[in-house]
């Protein structure tokens, strides 16, 4: 990992690309960098020498005196790699390339080129193709986005320079304050790790907003995150959910969009709140940036109109935000606040006549109410009262209390209304012209917060050699996909159970197999060249006695030969038929960004027709591997429906974790199916196996 | 239904109650008028007489001379109803009763005088507990909200007096144009339905705005809706969608919440947008009223920015809106339109270079494309290019195209893009902030414009003698839930195809029937005392010959003996055992607010843990049903899985729509259960029904 200091907090920056002409990007950086009050020393570089903003030009960089932490690089592709050498050789530290013209449109070679003469001299790029950088603990805005940006704790990286650009002012907008944005361009050098890793000790930010297109190293980027401060959070806008976005995404930046299911296992694992809007985001950082960690799960809505608490109460249900229904807390903390015909029911009815000194002991009384964790605090014009006594309470009781209870606003209503909202925004309180809006960010705090114990991996024993040597046989066969009776050899060394078998060569041998392993059995014929086992005859159940096992050999050896007559037949497999359990599928695939991932599902329909799975990233801890089974919607015919008992969901998690172990441990598994993994009252079977190995060169 | 004429357009208006005191509400209301510019005369009525606003005040509505079409009553509740007595008695034609404090507050009887004075001289009531009303067409603003409404073609329909003071000011500081805004209040007299039935011809409004709380009589307003001209738009917030929310609702106006499920399934059916939050309610409404009818599917994003594109893409994806990827027409459409980076895929990416010009060019090859039905223009800040060309350019290409094609764009980024957005709304251009609600926007276009075909109700033949003699039989015996076998004769009247079944008394009556149905049979005993009939021995199936009716026949009747020996054993049925199908469950039930409404599941698991039912209002166009089934996530089973065939999904339309033309026939059906319907690649059967009957007094 680089060390960004001086990236963020550099002592002297140079501008190479200086430009006499306003409007140029070559101006506005320099200019920003002025306006923005930065107090170290300013270079601009032109050839053309004279003065900009007042400021002496140098013609080059070479012909600077002093040390220089920071080049911005504002001059055309073309000269771009020279400018940069020179740059690496003055001994600058950083250069925030900003020129475009790279890898984005093919010119591979010259982004290449460009990183190796400065790593030569031991610079580190940002960009190309960026819009610069804003650091507020400098203070510098070396960006050519707008001047005004507010300093505060949130963070943004935008791998898309032109939304960056846009969000700078929509930050601005909003009166949002950052301690940094940075776009990570065409990523030459700096990635987006290297700047969150600096972001995570930086002693300002508070909350991470990241825009991302696409992980080349998804599995990486998740060890990364879980060395973020435990009271730092991360909201991620992640585009290309969709087939079309995802085939735009690589068009657009050549990044690998990855399955969109995974991403959302991958951010879900990693603790990383995804929005699907960038009005989510902006909604999520904001209150995440404003308010404390709840300290319970008890949710109260003060409103002042009836109708607008049933929308609350109904986004709450949406959401998952529980409202508190403790009629003694609630009689308790809001009897006679209000009017007759209010309600201290929750939603807490102040009635229209509420103004300012009405919300003012509701919410105080709230804030004070150990036992009330968050408040969405409602307000719906009613002409009846003055707005600017009701505006005044939110902000005393956000500087009162805001930083130890969360408090949402949700205002609803024209002029005046929209004023307050804008004022509210200003001071850094969080609140939204819709109420759906307050909730679902009331939810992300809550989610944010959600705790994240030590995730705990335990140990397990697997016969490691054992299932070495069986992929080495198979690919000393010159195979890529393992006998059904090969994959289950791996299972029962992964310590996953598995019903007795053996492959035998004879009927002699299979009736002693048989009788050793105890009827009833079930006879398969062993074949890479038969995939559909069954459509051929290949397979018998229910075997009861030897005089079945004979014919059965018989009967499937005589099917095999004739309906597949160049199959390679390696013998008949003898297992233990056991009884029907659940059904259910755990899978193992290999993703291009996040490398090995688990699935699982019930089996059949559940799987096939309804979609029904949940994803996660391997290896995966045994509680995490329960969130992810209780993700699944037919979760419940776990649980027993119809008079069944509860099945025994810690031996899947059980295997699940087995298989998370395997398949890391074991990289040249590509593909993994257990279909089915048969559940028990008591333990889980895998029946059958299937595994692809690919060995990468 | 009343004629409301007047009430919108009154020649001339009396506020009883009008206030010499600023602030107060007989005030603002006489204000509003004058500031409306209404063109009639105007009569304050208030007993200390003098002026208010310059306008002679009248000491009572009886010392007036000239005639009153409108009266708008803002005095106290204490002598609201005299109030209203001395309107009527002069001929005032409507009172809009302001003042509040009666059945919302448990005063009904008040209520209800104030009612029956009225209609005794034949004058209407709006109210009481309402803002007032604003009518476009008078021009008149006679309510005590905002002074400041534009006039439009949108119509705003409130439950809630709250939150629709709070609309009107949304509303006018969107610049949302509106033809009318009124609240319900308690509903005393006039309905949203007699207002939703003035609107539908009142030739202003194109879009109406309605929020619900609770519908007593769904089934009417359903009827209403059908009566809606074919290019007015409905779009319905229904508060109280939660458990919670629906207490809450309960509460507040004492309507009647229904299950939620239902509005929706009801709403659907009868065209109307429901919007589960204010704000995507507003932008559709906006959407709607500005955009004309999408003559296909094609849409086509165009952008300068990859990333916001993306992100629209995605949405695109979410919200089920086609973006065409016809490259012919794409490339014949925006070949050149852009520089050689840029992309005529769609997303069609203009380049952050695109301005004013680009834009133009590329929007109004679109509009003049017959293959492209709908654009959604994206703009990301880029401080690339003047922002003033690019606003012009979207307004001129609105005024051009605004009415053949619908544009809907989507701009993100800080000041001056805010602006161009605030301007574009102004005019009535429909403009957002996020690209989800641009999408989102445009498929509630969509759907509102679905054809809607002719819904052909088709005749069927039921034998109602048998069904009204079984049903009298029922209710002769006291009871309330019929036989299964009572119930299934019923469904065989009803045409609905039943395996041929009978009920026997004797060993020598089991075998003469057994043998004429054909084996194989089922055997269950008949007795309204043995709900779980499995449970106690009471059922047999597989019975394959005589010697097995005689056997099952003895142990049915012993097994019943023993274990229920109080049970009136009516006899035992003997049915014709059918092959296995899939599963699904035909139900029906009756809803306070929609009456007798249909379910559609397919059976066991599905219904009961995955919740994967479908509704919709009886009876219902075979059409509607196709929907209904198609609807629920498991549809993909009755297509045909694991190479099974199709099944026959024209035969289980045809029974549910058997179903809702009973219920409808016979409402004393209140609760009936088809499970299961076995259905078959050829049929459908109804294997088992339970009927509850119950008669209303």
């Amino acid at each position: 990992m680089a060390d960004l200091k001086y990236l963020f907090n550099p002592r002297h920056v140079a501008v190479v690309g200086a430009s006499h002409k306003e409007g140029k990007i070559g101006h506005t950086v320099l200019k920003n960098i002025v306006e923005s009050g930065y107090k170290g020393k300013i270079y601009p570089i032109n050839p053309k020498g004279g003065e900009i903003l007042g400021i002496k030009v140098h013609e080059s960089v070479s012909s600077i005196d002093g040390e220089i932490d920071l080049a911005l690089i504002v001059v055309p592709a073309s000269i771009a790699v020279s400018a940069v050498e020179e740059c690496a050789k003055k001994g600058v530290k950083f250069a925030v390339v900003i020129t475009s013209g790279f890898s984005e449109i093919g010119n591979i070679e010259a982004e290449k080129e460009m990183v190796e003469k400065a790593r030569a001299n031991g610079m580190r790029i940002l960009g190309p193709n960026v819009f610069g950088i804003y650091s507020a603990s400098a203070p510098i805005n070396a960006t050519f986005g707008p001047s005004k940006i507010c300093p505060g704790n949130i963070a943004v990286i935008s791998q898309s320079g032109a939304l960056g650009i846009a969000m700078i002012g929509k930050t601005a907008e909003e009166n949002m304050g950052l301690s940094t944005i940075v776009s990570i361009g065409n990523k030459a050098d700096i990635t987006e790790a290297d700047i969150m890793s600096y972001v995570f000790n930086d002693d300002i930010t508070k909350v991470i907003f990241l825009y991302i297109e696409g992980l080349e190293n998804g599995r990486e980027f998740m060890e990364l995150v879980k060395k973020k401060p435990e009271n730092m959070q991360i909201v991620a806008i992640k585009a290309g959910r969709s087939k079309v976005g995802a085939r735009a995404v690589a068009s657009h930046t050549g990044s690998l969009a990855g399955s969109d299911k995974i991403f959302d296992a991958a951010f879900k694992q990693a603790g990383i709140l995804r929005a699907e809007s960038l009005e989510d985001g902006f909604n999520w950082v904001a209150t995440l940036a404003a308010c404390p960690k709840p300290a319970g799960k008890n949710v109260v809505i003060i409103t002042n109109g009836g109708g607008i608490g049933v929308l609350a109460a109904d986004a709450c249900e949406k959401y998952g935000v529980t409202l508190t229904s403790d009629m003694e807390l609630l009689k308790k903390t809001f009897e006679n606040v209000m009017p007759k015909f209010g309600s201290y029911k929750n939603p807490v009815d102040l009635t229209g006549q509420a103004g300012g000194a009405e919300y003012r002991e509701a919410l105080e009384r709230a804030l004070n109410e150990d036992n009330i964790h968050a408040i969405i605090a409602l307000y719906c014009q009613t002409d009846m009262t003055p707005l600017e006594p009701l505006m005044d309470t939110f902000i005393e009781m956000q500087e009162k209390y805001g930083s130890k209870k969360p408090i949402i606003y949700s205002l609803f209503g024209g002029e005046g209304t929209e004023e307050i909202l804008e004022k509210l925004k200003s001071k850094g309180i969080p609140a939204f012209g819709d109420v759906e809006d307050a909730v679902s960010s009331l939810k992300a705090l809550y989610t944010a917060y959600e705790k994240r114990k030590e995730e705990k991996m335990d140990e397990v024993e697997m016969d490691e050699e054992k299932i070495r040597k069986v992929i080495s046989s198979v690919l000393e066969d010159g195979r890529k996909q393992l006998l059904g009776t090969e994959a289950k050899e791996i299972m029962a060394a992964a310590g996953i159970d598995v019903p007795p078998f053996r492959v035998v060569k004879s009927i002699g041998e299979a009736v002693e197999v048989a009788e050793e392993i105890g009827y009833p059995v079930v006879m398969k014929v062993v074949s890479e060249d038969i995939i559909h086992k069954t459509d051929v005859g290949g397979v018998l159940i229910d075997i009861d006695d030897k005089k079945e096992v004979i014919e059965g050999y018989e009967a499937i050896m005589r099917n095999c030969r004739q309906n597949v007559p160049k199959a390679n037949i390696r013998g008949i497999e003898i297992a233990k038929m056991v009884p029907h359990g659940v059904e259910t599928i755990v899978g193992a695939t290999t993703d291009s960004s996040f490398g090995k991932v688990l699935m699982f599902g019930l089996g059949g329909i559940y799987v096939e027709v309804l979609k029904d799975v949940a994803f996660r990233v391997a290896p995966v801890s045994k509680r995490e591997i329960g969130k992810m089974i209780r993700e699944i919607s037919s979760y419940p015919l776990l649980l027993g429906v119809r008079g069944e008992k509860r099945k025994d969901i810690d031996s899947i998690i059980d295997s699940i974790y087995r298989i998370g172990i395997l398949v890391n441990r074991f990289p040249e598994i590509s593909e993994l199916d257990i279909n089915p993994l048969m559940v028990y009252e008591k333990g889980a079977k895998a029946l059958d196996a299937r595994i692809n190995i690919e060995v990468k060169k």
